[in-house]
């Protein structure tokens, strides 16, 4: 349903033009202090019209906290977020109700609900849904990060531009908020906006790669069968709207590599042990072995762009054309790249809590 | 834990050289004919020993059915199947305990479990496993089947060799079982096979790309928010051993296209909504557009290959060699083409129920 | 955690002197045509200050819809429901931190939170909670009325008053509201109001039974083996504060009988497979067998009472007396006769939907 | 499903005809080393034919384990139990079918499952199952019981012999198994066993109702809000066949108490917090107290009985006649004694590692 997480479990909510969105928290131990204004801080990092290369939908994405918290500290009962919708625009979607939108929700999701779907705005398929997922990300950060672990993720790919070198984590921190794409080399991230301002001029969009690195991960993190850290991982990557693929470590080109090229050799390093490659991306036989977890994500380009485009009238069954007018993202990319950073802790947290640490 | 499902549940157990393997499988309505025939031509598939190209571990993987039908029906109480464990040689993996191979879960299910894994065979970390998700997906196949829902899946690249064009549904049917790597075009499929022999020789081996393409699914299938299609079927996938990345659609090649490129126009066709292309890999929103559901999986080279390999001792904490003896397949690709297909059939089941189909 | 239900799903969340209280609800069909109004009506029913018989504290539990609908039906994404608490005077309960109410959770909560939980008003361990329940329960019972299932409750027993007779379910539902104590006998009802008030008068509080009779389910619901009718209602039931026992028809008098008495013999009425006795409360083997399910629950007496009583201090760790000031009810169970009576709805929902009514 | 627990999980199978019956345990730590001659001694317990007050099946009811262990520990992998079925008689079940026994599940269970189930003994509803509930519980036992967590339960009425006085837990240990009936009061235990015998000599049965005690338990284990200790233990003892009933501490007799009467209070003894008296039976606001969780449960007299009984010819829909042959308990409760303080103990556990003691 809308829940995710076995010990640390976040239900989600709300739609893009009702009166908002929010989550449900359960697992967060009762005396845990809480900084609601770095969640709000990771939420300014996602919201729209940060940026000229953002819609400019106008939403402060102010955080309410509704219940659960005790003079900033948890209680043991369950945390409830709640974030308004302000600038709600809806009268485009009566249209996309009939005339669907390709690449978008609108079709299936009328099937599926029968037509009773809220489809103003995408409703319950809307990137607005992303802001709950940042909120229970931003929360599991906090506590992670007490045990040292640490997320960094930034844009390595927007439209035909490629960063071809691997930045270090300490780069991806120093630079990524530098350019409106989130790419944290500055070159690149240049080359970046010029593609995704070329697409908006030509009414078209743009999409992207985002890596995402995962340090200070004890040995052993991971449940087995069917919850190795890929697995859960990819379960909320997938959940977030636009991402169509995800690889770990050495990913789809580990595919065209001989074993004795893929396997990381063990070593012993200041009496730990560690890899001296990591093609593995931190995780083997779906348990974390102590290197850093990397995975990337591909993101599509955005479904919603000006340009003509063909489409059907689901009324009367017949060829229609449609125009998306509205606010929309030349490319999601930026303000994905917090989206995945913070998704990621999410399911990372659970199975720390599952796995005893 | 050790299920997977909601509505169609399957909780597997067992171990590589312990007495077996097997599942308990939930969501069989009362009165559903089953063929056990069906089933164990699926784990032929799966098994060791069938071709040069595989290990030679000799197991005939009969399966048996402890409890849940009557005359060939399931009565809608729990399934109960169980494959023993035959050609057992446990030898090696006291070494591997203490001087863990490189690329296997070794290391850290040692860290994990304080030591009290069962370490042989890789225990719960085998590819053994995922006999019990063959059987899952098999069973769940024979219901889908039923609807008109089919699965197809071959390899579309071991190694260094890539197969270029895609095949259509009925040329994969054709041509898989006709090459032991199960690349359906016969030209291809001779590369990879000496692409593979080269491997082995070598005392080396390689990975490849899995292709499945599921017809036949109704639209809106997927359950908002958490549980899209590609968020269930990449969970499963990734506790299949040796997966290290997923795509669907348009995949990673979507991160360089334009949004007036990848959007799949809508159309119709004999009365029914189409899309004129399948960039989103029959899924939009999460749910099912009605188009056939694609998606890649990216296998890594097997780990265990017989090259001396740089590892360490665990218990004297120092730098050690390993070469890695044992029965073990240059390739598992020939044998994971049965894994995903069959697999990937047990979660969209599982989300058809949900839906109400 | 605080979810409750698989295919009906009831999040709860709030404390007594927070903000609020409130619930998100998944399983709603999308276009279900939801009535708010009634919803009301039965939180109108639990709340306080509707008689001489209840605590004085004022609360309108106005019924706040925060997400899920559209134009009065259900969209399919999840239901969200609030309730502000207003009228909350949280003075006595530092004391009660230290010195802990008898019959409260007021010690255990703090050992098992470490002292973080919210103390205020009992916090998550209030009556109050009770408020979700019965928009959980109420809105079930749209659901379920319009398959012709309906509920009826009324308390009888109320300290030693016992209603000795067994009243019809037009009898029940005629005669409930009558009375401020809730027992749909006029007579008995006089008797247990008077019994209520000498309790008050003492500074002191009773106790009673509440018997619940559910009439229209079909034969089969229920789910073996762990989820029989009577394993889900009794797992609700003690989730209501203040229950200490459950019982299911003949209930604990089974225990004196011979089998030849208690098993209810079968019999053919208007072509309906019926019994012509129900001691097993419409329920044999965890499945309904489509006679009325009933069953009775034991409230102890409220907690709260203003007669000095035994405590210990536990910072000092010795003992201590308290006397409980406030605004308590000396008898629980006329507000208590709506929640169980809504309450027992949303797991009988649940079940329905899981054996695909 | 047929599964029960969050941390500690049970996953149910088999039939009473069938080959067995078993489950899959998941939730116990690696290395924790496990004493299977102590499970088949509750297994012995519980089995049929041990006196003559008991059904005279012949079952050795032999525990095999299948997987999950390695060298007398568990691996941390699921462990899978299994109790083959031998002494099987199912000639007289195709007449149940039709003309179902009252007070068996024989038809509901025809009717929820369109006649498919495995009617013969029962199914999946035979007291065959309660088995597993044995293994699990008799598990769970040895984990806590190195905590100092023990479980007492006797027999405290049978059909109208009832035990007035409250025996101690050394009373309780020390005479149980003395008697046939499992009642630990000699005296009384003597009456029962008179009671007993007559009712099989009239072709008859009786019921009764079983204490259980369970000592040692720490402060503050149960969950909010759903998940109260009494939830949890009522759910798992309402899935054993034959309980109507269920009260916890002083129970039913808390309705006709008054506040002051029924409130524990509290006082120090040897440094820690106890309560004087124990009415709430060791739980306060769903959470345990420190002191001796305390709950009785009502068993219904056995539904086969070899009188001449009421029932009607589901094919042809027209009353009939039945008279139960077969080998049956008179009564229940002996070996149910064993069943209840077992199966106790799982969600006892399971609320232990969900408190995270």
């Amino acid at each position: 349903m809308n829940s995710f997480g076995k010990d640390y479990r976040t239900t989600i909510f709300g739609s893009s033009h009702g009166s908002g969105v929010g989550c449900v928290i359960e697992g967060v131990p009762a005396g845990t202090s809480l900084n609601l204004e770095a969640i709000q801080g990771e939420l300014d990092r996602r919201r729209p019209g940060q940026s000229a290369l953002t819609t400019q939908r106008k939403e402060g994405d102010r955080l309410e906290m509704q219940e659960g918290m005790l003079e900033d500290r948890a209680t043991g009962s369950p945390l409830v977020f709640w974030v308004k919708n302000r600038d709600v625009d809806s009268s485009s979607y009566e249209t996309y109700r009939r005339i669907p939108r390709p690449g978008h929700a609108d079709y299936p999701a009328r099937m599926k609900y029968a037509g009773y779907n809220d489809y103003r705005g995408g409703g319950q398929f809307s990137g607005r849904m992303t802001i709950p997922l940042v909120i229970s990300g931003a929360l599991a950060r906090q506590i992670l990060s007490k045990g040292g672990i640490e997320f960094y993720a930034h844009a390595v790919q927007v439209g035909s531009v490629r960063l071809e070198e691997t930045l270090s984590v300490e780069e991806i921190r120093a630079g990524v908020e530098s350019s409106p794409v989130r790419c944290a080399e500055p070159e690149t991230a240049r080359s970046m906006v010029q593609e995704v301002e070329a697409a908006r001029k030509a009414g078209d969009s743009v999409g992207g790669v985002i890596e995402c690195i995962v340090t200070g991960l004890p040995v052993g993190v991971g449940e087995p069968f069917y919850d190795s850290v890929e697995s859960e991982i990819s379960h909320l990557c997938f959940a977030v709207p636009a991402v169509k693929g995800i690889e770990f470590g050495s990913g789809f080109a580990a595919a065209g590599m001989r074993g004795s090229e893929h396997n990381d050799p063990y070593a012993i390093s200041e009496g730990r042990v560690i890899t001296e490659t990591n093609n593995a991306g931190g995780i083997q036989g779906g348990l974390t072995n102590g290197m850093p977890v990397v995975f990337r994500v591909a993101i599509k380009p955005t479904s919603s762009i000006t340009k003509l485009q063909k489409s059907v009238d689901l009324d009367e069954m017949e060829p229609a054309e449609l125009r998306v007018t509205g606010r929309h993202d030349p490319c999601i990319v930026p303000r994905a790249v917090p989206v995945i950073e913070n998704a990621a802790a999410a399911p990372l947290l659970d199975l720390m809590i599952r796995a005893g640490f």
